[in-house]
């Protein structure tokens, strides 16, 4: 199965549908007949077993894992009638369904980064005698970590509705910073066991799981192919040395030579929370979904210095085209510098004689903002600028270490389809078309699900004293 | 002669005289004894000669170089008696002095650059049988270019005065993409020709010139030591390979391997004009020394998401402390959500209603500006992230082509304490302390001392028929 360009959506920002390409279906077994053969009960760091076994069984020969019968595991996107809504959390829609899934997991996984905390958890299937289960993918703000918690709490008192089991057989799987800063709140506010895992370690569990073991989850992207899934890695899978970039609040670049095998090689302090934070003052966009539409009807060359304003040309000896960005944000303080000029001619030099009075008195009550800069223009240069030295910087570290495949993770991407094209191009324009970026579907999640996936909980194997975990919370 | 930290003045943002270490002299030749046995006549790309030669016989047996006495050459501090002073340009005051020059060399050299113009050109010394000559240097807003164009008119007017040459006697040598973009404009206004040189080529020339032939140029920097002069280089001098990071608007990375031999490896439009046009929004400072002020009072911490703030701790197992910035400018936008939630919660939900009505309405009409923030801390956040980012990116090439010594030019570091502290230590953190970072104290000359060396003007050769250019503007 080559990679095949979505042919229906065209744009994976649009959070709609997929359907497969080769049948159709949204999501039907048969469209991933490369997995028949084959009872992918998922068990990291040992080669996919060829028959199907009971999970308890699996449990027991080999405990610390968690099984998960992911044959026949697809996307789904529409919405589960009777999933939670509300406004302290953003629900993805996007939940992977499990349908070959019996066993039950009792336990939650949240990854609580700088910015966001992600949260995940396995649901059965709707029907009290149904098979199978769901994925299901939460967002928070770190900064309202309650409404987190007390989302966990819901979850624990519906379990215990449901199968009768006690609170604490809520088992809370934790990682990221908040995971340590935020132990003692959670531990006290739910009266469960939580358990800490190392963020490195539980990204690159959940990147594996998905690269392995979820079809249509990864693509590349270009303009013309806006959304070409990975076929998915042949059996036993050999997707290994691989680079992984983490964006979120900053960024971290981890380089995976094998299963929980890794390091942390680099990062950058100017990520998702710089694009954020510096958008949030000068544009006055409340959410990074707004910034993200801004910045999608922006053009950059207002405000970005390109080589072709500095030469009036192309810069031919050195190969950089008169459209090369030369200065990100680079026009500003000339046009600003003008802007003045002109007010001081008009004033008679008084205004001149103020500001050296006033000497450094930056301060925001000055009429020195955006002006006369559209928010569009500036959304895009900072989007540009942002994504662009993520690229630069990924390729290095990936050729220095001879990575020939780059991973991009984490909620700054949200599916955005000017980001993931923006850092497609850094990476085939400095890697001179020798290496390629990778997406997910569910980029945001790779550490919740790791965290979800690393060991077994606590109370795994009493699994006949409830039923399952939350039908709907 | 080891590296020397400066004990006079423990800060190269002072620009004030800095004295010989070894002797308290100010440029007294005595203090370069190393230079006694040489007679170093610049000639690149040959061993430097050991007798001194008349310049006008050098001249016939090399032609293609400009030929200047260095013998002796020093740095002055102080202001030259009628130096000319302006608005339109800043003055560096740090002249290099030639006491042992003699011939006449009738031309000016302009590196035009995306933001700033550098104008160097060589005047004799006051008096009119002194021998000796001074390279001066002027920077000019690339906006205001007229009044660089007005300045060379003074120039070539002076030259008449003095010497009843023709104007066209003088000779423009100019590099930077304005010697592209403004080559017509500035032919027309002087009716003079103007020999365009590639800019890449003229950063290294004068490089090459200011580490071979200038002492007390180069320096390290560090906290404990903020100058520590480079010890001159050995005759013949072996300062290859190293990596040049130019910064003006934007970056270039020049890998130079020999005289004259360079590829331009890399860059980020993450540079100079980033940050003048990023924090002239902001902060409403309105030069880059006022921007520098603010950035010496700032607390970065205020806006920049430490490690502490997302682990409550240090992130041990990848050696991250605590002070280390994970995300920059990461807490802005938290905390703007949190006031904004504030208001929301104060005006019972009108206030979100509102926003959802207006969408994205980003505009800089809304009072969305930097409101909270202190400017201070905001330069200084932004300072750091982009120091850091180049630093980092300079580390990568460095490492990735085995370049021992990384030398930073370009107008962006302005002889700026914080500036090059940051860089330093980018480049200790990154190379584990293999590499140091090299600064020099005319780095925003590099080009223009480079064109201005690069080869014979058109008219070389018939100095006798006028005695001199410009003794004062």
């Amino acid at each position: 199965m080559s990679p095949v360009p979505d042919p229906a959506t065209g744009d994976i920002g649009s959070k709609a549908p997929v359907p497969d390409p080769a049948t159709g279906d949204i999501g039907s077994k048969g469209s991933r007949a490369h997995l028949a053969d084959t009872a992918p009960t998922l068990e990291f760091g040992r080669p996919r077993r060829t028959t199907v076994q009971s999970d308890i069984q699996d449990t027991i020969q080999h405990p610390g894992n968690v099984r998960i019968n992911v044959q026949g595991a697809f996307i789904v996107d529409e919405e589960q009638p009777g999933t939670p809504q509300s406004e302290d959390y953003e629900h993805d829609p996007q939940d992977i369904r499990l349908p070959n899934h019996t066993s039950v997991v009792s336990h939650v996984a949240v990854d609580i980064g700088g910015s966001l905390a992600k949260l995940v958890y396995l649901s059965r299937e709707p029907g009290d005698d149904a098979i199978g289960g769901r994925l299901n993918f939460f967002k928070f703000e770190t900064d309202r970590i309650d409404a987190c918690i007390e989302f966990m709490r819901k979850l624990q008192a519906d379990q215990k509705q449901d199968n009768g089991s006690k609170p604490e057989d809520l088992c809370i799987m934790a990682t990221g910073g908040g995971a340590f800063k935020y132990y003692d709140k959670i531990t006290e506010a739910l009266g469960v066991e939580v358990i800490r895992e190392d963020e490195m370690e539980c990204l690159i569990i959940g990147l594996d799981f998905f690269i392995n073991e979820i079809p249509n989850e990864v693509f590349t992207y270009s303009e013309d192919s806006p959304m070409a899934f990975m076929s998915h890695p042949s059996d036993p899978p050999n997707i290994y040395p691989y680079l992984l970039v983490n964006i979120g609040s900053g960024v971290s670049m981890i380089k995976v030579s094998g299963p929980r095998q890794f390091e942390r090689i680099g990062g950058t302090s100017l990520g998702g929370g710089t694009l954020w934070g510096l958008l949030s003052l000068l544009t006055g966009a409340r959410s990074f979904d707004d910034m993200l539409r801004l910045a999608e009807n922006g053009d950059n060359s207002t405000v970005d210095l390109l080589v072709g304003d500095i030469y009036g040309q192309s810069y031919n000896k050195i190969g950089l085209k008169s459209t090369h960005i030369a200065s990100s944000f680079g026009k500003v303080y000339k046009m600003k510098r003008a802007a003045e000029r002109q007010a001081e001619d008009g004033c008679n030099g008084d205004f001149k004689r103020r500001e050296e009075a006033e000497h450094v008195e930056g301060s925001s009550e000055l009429p020195h903002g955006p002006g006369s800069f559209r928010p569009e223009d500036i959304s895009r240069s900072l989007l540009y600028a942002v994504s662009n030295n993520i690229g630069q910087i990924a390729h290095l570290h990936a050729e220095k270490h001879g990575l020939p495949r780059i991973y991009f993770g984490g909620s700054f991407i949200g599916g955005h389809s000017q980001t993931m094209n923006t850092l497609s191009y850094a990476i085939r324009f400095w890697s001179k078309d020798t290496r390629q970026a990778y997406f997910l579907r569910h980029e945001g999640y790779l550490g919740s699900v790791g965290a979800f996936l690393k060991r077994q909980p606590r109370n795994w194997g009493r699994r006949e004293s409830f039923v399952g975990l939350a039908k709907a919370v």
